[in-house]
Formats: C-alpha cells, structure tokens, sequence
C-alpha cells in the first residue's frame, strides 16, 4: 500500500484495531493489528540478519561449548552481554554441571593373515571412561541390538561389542540412539571390555559423530567411542569373513563437577506477567566442531526473538521468557535445574518451546496439549503462508530441556524445522557455521517470533495436557539424552 | 532371438562371421563375430563381479600404498598374485621411488581479543617438510591466486600464505590444482614461511584432501598443509575481520628413495604380437583412505580387462598390456620408467589409455591422435549404447603416466566415467571401497574391455598425433602431478 495516501479512518481503524479476545475466524482474515505485528517480526527477522550475525559471533568467536568448558564460560558471559546489549532483562541461574574432556584417541584394525593394519575413525563417546595407554585390545563382536548381546551369552565375554546399524535418514534416528546410550552397560554386562557404535549420521566422509551415553549403576565401565560410518562399514565386511581384533585408545577423563549457569531473559507481560511462555534451546555444545547446528542455530532463535519482541509496543499480554539451557547434550543438569528452582511458577506457565533441531526453513507448528491448541493457534498461522509454515504439524511437540516440566503439565509447542539434513553433521566435528543457510535461520527465526507472540498474546490459552505415568517420565532422561529431536516419536 | 529357433546357415555364417577387415558401418550394424566377443566380454564384466572383489581385496586386504610404503609393496605383490592366478603373464619392472611420511599434524588458530582458540583440520601435502616440534606460528596472509602472491611483495614476508579458491565442481579442478603444486615456493620466493592451501574438494565435513606439492630448486622449502573447506571458509571469516595467527605443526618427512616396481602383464597379439595397446593404471594410493576410487578402481578394471581378454580364442589380433604405474601420485616415476625402459617399442605402441578418474559409470569415449581416430572406432561402438557410452566425446584423452609417452607420437584414448562425485573423496580419508558402485564400476569395465578390443583387433591403427613442443611437454610434469583427470582440459 503506497503510504503517501491519506488512509481513511475506518481502514486505520481496522488496521490498527486491538488483537484482543478476536473472533478467531475473523483474526486469520482480517489485516488488524495482529497482522502488524506479524510484518513487524516477519520483516525484522527476514530482513536484519541480527540471528546469523549472532550466531557467527558464537561459532567462529567462541566455538565449542562442552558443559565445563572455557568455551561454556565464555558463551553464558556472551548470551548475557548479547541479551543486555538488546536492552532484554537477564539473569544467570546455577547449574552444576558434569565435566568430561576428550583426549588424544585412536583406534586400528590389528593386522591378520587377510589383511593389513586399518586406522579406525573414532571419537570417544561422552561420558566414557578412557582406556589404560595401552589401550584395549580384544576381538570384534558385532551386533545389531540391544537384545541381541544378552541373547550371546559368554560369547560376549572379552570383546570389544561393536554395534552396527541401518542408519538412512534422520527420521531413524530415534531408532538406532539407544545402541549409543545404552551399549556399553548392557554389553558390560555380559563381559565386554569395550563398545563401538556406528556413527548416528545421515552423511559421512569418514566422519566420526559422538554423543552422550551413559553407565548403569553397579556394571563395569568400559571405553566406548563412535566409529565412522565408512569403518562400520568395513569392521562389517572383515568380521564377516573371520576374526577381527580392534585397538582402542581413548584419553578421555571425567573431571569433578564444575560451576555453570542456565541463561534467562525476560520480556515482561503487560497484562499477564504472571503467565510465562517459554522459549527453549541450549548454549551447550559438544566439543568438536563448533554447534552450529546443535544449538547454535535454536539459541540465536530464542535471542532474536527475544529482542523482536522487547521492542514492540505495547508488550505482549503474558512474560516471554527465554532459557539457554546448559547441559543438554552431557546430562540435563540445566533442564532439571530450571524445573525445580521454578517448581512453584510452572502452573503459571502456559507454554514451553524448545528450538533444538538445527536452523533449516520452518515447516509449521506442533503441540503436546490436551485437546483445543489447535483450535486455539491455527487462525493465526496465515502470516507464515509465504514462508511455507502455515501448517500444523502431526507428531507431539516436546524438547529435552523442557522435558522435566511435563510433570507439571506445561503445554509444550514445536515451531517445527527441516531437519533433514541435520544428521549430517550432528555431534560431529563438521557441525560448523558454513552448514547453516543464513536464509532459512531467518525464516525459522521469523516463525519463531510469530507463534511466540501468538501464545504470549491470544486472550485464551493452550489446554494443559495430563501429567505422563511417573514410570514414564522417570524413563526420559534415560532415553537419548539431549536428542528426542526430529526423530523421537 | 529365441534360441529354439535353428538358425539358418547363412545367419550363422553372419553372426560368426571374422571381424577382420569389417567395413566400418556394416559392422556397426551387421551382428559379427565382434558382437558375439561384445556380448562375451560386457556381459562377463557385468555379470562376474571380479573387478569389485578383488577392488575389495585391494582397498579391504592392503588398504593404502603410498611409494615406498609397505602397502605399496604389499599392493605390487598383490597384483603380481592376481594376474597369475587369472593366467596373464606378468612380471615386474624396477622403478626408484620417493618415500615421503605423514606425521603427527595439526593446526589451530590461536586465540585472540576477538575470538577463541580454533582447531583446524589440516593434512601435510605430499613432499612437504615438517615444522619444528614446536611448530611455526605465524600471521595468515588469504590470497587467491599465485600471481597475487608476488603482488604483495613484503607483505608475504614472515606469513603463512593461505591459498583460498572457489572450487565447486569437479571441473574447477584442474583451474586451482597449481595453488596446491606451486604454491610454497611462490610463497616462499616472497619470504613466506609457511602455507596453506583450500582443500580441492566437492564436498567436505571437515574433511581435508591431501595432493602433491613440489619445491622449486633454491627457494626455501616451507611446510605446506590443505585445510579443510569448512576451516578455509573460518580462515577467511576471521582474516576479513582482522589479524589472525595460525600455528602449524608437521611431522611429515622424506627418507631416501625407495625400490619398487610398475606391474606390467599381457595378453600376447594373435598377429601382430609387436603392437601394443597399453591400458594403465596405478597402483600407488596417498596415504589418506584406501585409494578406492584413485586409483583401486583403475587397476581394478584394466586387470579384468586383461582376464577377459586373455580368455578370447583367438587372442585378439594386437597385445594388449596393461600396466599399474608406480608413483603416480607423488613423483610420476613410474610412468617416466616405463617410457624410458619401452622406448625402442613406442614406435609400436598403436594406443595408450589411462583408468585414473574413479569408478564411476562409462560415458564415452575420447582420443588424442591425428584426425581420423573417431571414424576408425564409432562404427564399433554400437555394444556400448545400453550402457550409455557409446559416444566419442569431446575434449583430449590423457593420463599422468602416460603423458612421457607424447613424445613417441603415442595415441591417447579415454574411456570417460562420470567423475562428478570423484573429487569428493579425493584424496582424502574418505576414498574407501563403500564410495565405490558396484554396478558403475561393472559398466565401466564392461566399456573398458570392449574398446580394448576394439583397439586390438581393428584392422587399422589410430593416426599418430603430433608430437607436443619441447617446451610443452617440459612443463608437463610440473603440472598438477598425479591428476590431470576429468577437469583437465
């Protein structure tokens, strides 16, 4: 519209009326203030570039960020100078975190009658123990399952369990995330001295990826790493036609806990500040590469968001809160620790969203409600029509930082991504600024911004869903910790 | 033709029938005896699997075979072995070779008021020397080209020079292969102490590709590494922002020359014994991967070749042989031995052709000779149509080993493959078998021995090309050694 014509005082109206309490039909058609806002944080987040500058500045400035670190130092000083320097209230929160370091690491193949020596692409699995410096020598046991290893009974015994898998696209994910997790304990079990897994990836040129795992209470620690997807490839096809002995060498230590924080800001409601929707990511990294994806990409997300929103005028009814969790990849220290410091605030939230899936272009919004969010959301998805995210999405949405609110009852929403490529890189040392496409993290960023002020801003709110069983929520942490993602179900 | 049908004699006769002095398009369309060795030889090549097995063998039983190194004296045993066991004669022919070794090596950025400590993935070139244990740490100076490098006169002096480029295609190859070859010492002519070079690669998760590099005589010899695209793109973030000190550490070294051998084998001619058709290959592998596709697949396709070949009754009328070249990769000594040690025969060398662009599908075929080559072959190229290569391509047929051959007015033919994904592995960690199609690498040989035929038996010969000027030829070895390949003009 050329703003040189004088506007006529019913259009201005309509274009300036309030969005409170619309008729919902009538909200998605009409051009009210509503869909002010939407141009307002579409555009800024479409056309400043504010969340890729950012995310430059916590990649190539500060790079990886393992729980512990320097580098997770450095980066909860950075979101608190960013946040400040947006003129958005914020505040640190402790967190004690675990403290594991890699060090030096390598694996072979042990020459035989039918071959030669191979150097194996390994990266230590966070969590495991390192091996004597000798390293850990023992006979390949390769193995598709969980269940398999019990089903071998003592042919388990002395060997290094090597769990292969059928990893294609990042919807298997999900499926193939436990033999990670839970490998070592369960082949310790059965006597193994040592774990391999192949690498959870939907890519690789010889490209180790790690990840967290973890030792079951009272069974032997054994040395775990990832191998790549072209060495699973080949410990397959050696095994298969005999004997094959692997030397694992793994540097990497658990030190004493350490002293870190959870990164909160705030933009306080006008109406409701009471009322808290939450926005999610996490500032840890893994130590290789430089997280850009995981969750370089989410956290700028949240940040920017954040800012758009602290700049309109008047505020949003309810408080959007944003949380740079610390520690999702190693533990969850910062997920939990945000659920029980905020335990009596947690009725009062009346979304939680967790930006964890890499910066592609936005698909569209889910949610983990009892029935009546759809409803209650879809007639204001028409400003995301042109970016291709109008849509609501099957499939609940959840986040691991949130997760420990379910109990609670929080409503949990996913301003959901194209994740397709996202295992390219995931964990591993190729998860750098270069794979994030400027383009499609502002989109993301756009549609972020926008459901977040819908849910900060609709007179009603989403229906809280039911607690899950105890049992069930006891299991989470235990599953895939840092990663249900676009592959959980 | 349903083969319950009894044929009539003069059918029979037509499809029996010699292919001795064809004229050219009835043997394109008549059903000869050239068809019958055609269906013989495509469909044992796509029918036995032997190129991949014993690609298999090569890259899974010795893995890499660097000049001089064990692999490679392990590879030359191999291949005498399996020529042995296919019945063609063989036997080896002594070749000097350089023995350059990898170290320890790495890279970092060292931190500074703008950003923190960097890790860069980086691999020695071939030939360089090493750092001094405690490395060289020195300023980066980004360049683009070898010319700018003098432009900068004492600028240069005291940096690492940082070769960048805009390689995206397998095509750019050829256009920044001399930053890689030639950059140290036009670096080191401006005083430069160090340099780097953009890994020439396709694809990248933080992969580097090492190549060959030579010192020109009298400059100073600096240490000279590939950085990985991802650490090249981070480079020139942070160089276009300000100062930025890279430390480099090399442990790589050159020991004394080595003894090793080209494996040379044939199938003797039925007629013309004196003519030879030389299908090359070789069998030197860097260091990185298992040179699957550089060059495992290569030799794998001319050893079938010769199997299937020397399988014929009557032998083809010409001999073929076949060569796997020694040192293709750092040095071309093999392929200058066997021009030196042939000479009194290359008069009758009527064709030489090189397998050295990875195992990818047949597309055509290609010549260097005088005009008159493409209408001595086309008319045979008819079996080739259902693999999609019976084309005559344009643009010059080459190889590295046997360019010392120009001279003697050798002609050049090509058996294309598409190339197109090669120079994603490249040189890299990543060149392992699972890179390698089994059906491509069926096509491509099937290809390969049917123009190998062709060559052998054709009545003709191909046109001499001219012989290059001197001077042309001189410069020839200086050139990207190793790879004049796909992008090669």
């Amino acid at each position: 519209m050329p703003s040189a014509l004088p506007l006529s005082a019913a259009l201005l109206s309509l274009l300036t009326a309030s969005p409170k309490a619309p008729a919902p039909a009538a909200a998605a058609k009409d051009s009210g203030p509503s869909t002010q806002v939407a141009g307002q944080l579409i555009g800024a987040a479409l056309s400043e570039g504010h969340a890729y500058a950012r995310l430059a500045e916590l990649t190539d400035g500060i790079g990886p960020r393992l729980s512990g670190s320097e580098g997770a130092e450095a980066a909860v000083q950075w979101a608190k100078r960013s946040f400040e320097a947006d003129g958005v209230k914020v505040w640190l929160e402790p967190v004690k975190v675990p403290r594991w370091v890699r060090g030096q690491e390598s694996a072979r193949v042990v020459a035989s009658e039918r071959f030669r020596e191979h150097p194996l692409s390994v990266m230590a699995l966070g969590g495991s123990v390192g091996t004597p410096a000798e390293g850990v020598t023992a006979e390949v046991l390769e193995v598709r399952s969980l269940d398999e290893v019990a089903a071998l009974g003592d042919k388990v015994k002395g060997k290094i369990v090597f769990f292969n898998h059928a990893m294609a696209e990042a919807a298997d994910y999900g499926k193939y995330a436990g033999l990670r997790t839970r490998g070592a304990s369960v082949a310790a079990k059965s006597g193994a001295v040592g774990m391999l897994v192949r690498s959870l990836a939907t890519a690789s040129l010889r490209s180790p990826h790690t990840g967290a795992m973890r030792y079951d209470e009272g069974v032997a620690q054994v040395p775990s790493a990832a191998v790549s997807v072209e060495d699973a490839e080949l410990l397959h096809r050696l095994v298969a036609a005999g004997s094959v002995k692997v030397e694992l060498k793994l540097g990497c230590q658990t030190l004493p806990d350490a002293d870190s924080f959870n990164v909160v800001a705030e933009v306080k409601g006008r109406e409701k500040p009471q009322e808290v929707v939450l926005l999610g990511a996490h500032l840890d990294s893994w130590d290789v590469g430089t997280g850009a994806h995981d969750d370089g990409a989410g956290v700028t997300m949240v940040m920017e968001t954040a800012r758009l929103l602290s700049k309109l005028k008047p505020a949003p009814r309810r408080t959007v809160r944003v949380v740079l969790f610390m520690n999702e990849e190693n533990g969850l220290k910062g997920g939990k620790a945000y659920a029980e410091a905020h335990a009596a605030e947690l009725a009062n939230h009346v979304a939680a969203l967790e930006m964890d899936s890499g910066g592609g272009k936005p698909q569209g919004v889910a949610f983990r409600s009892a029935p009546g969010a759809e409803e209650l959301v879809r007639p204001y998805l028409k400003p995301l029509e042109a970016l291709g995210a109008a849509k609501v999405l099957e499939g609940e949405a959840g986040g691991a930082d949130i997760s420990p609110m379910m109990p609670a009852r929080v409503p949990f929403v996913g301003v959901r991504v194209d994740a397709s490529r996202y295992f390219d890189v995931h964990h591993s040392q190729a998860d750098t600024l270069d794979k994030v496409d400027p383009q499609s993290l502002a989109q993301s960023t756009a549609a972020l911004a926008w459901v977040s002020y819908v849910l900060a801003e609709v007179p009603g709110v989403l229906p809280r869903p039911e607690a899950p069983p105890e049992k069930e929520f006891q299991k989470a942490p235990a599953a895939p910790v840092g990663t249900p993602k676009p592959s959980a179900p």
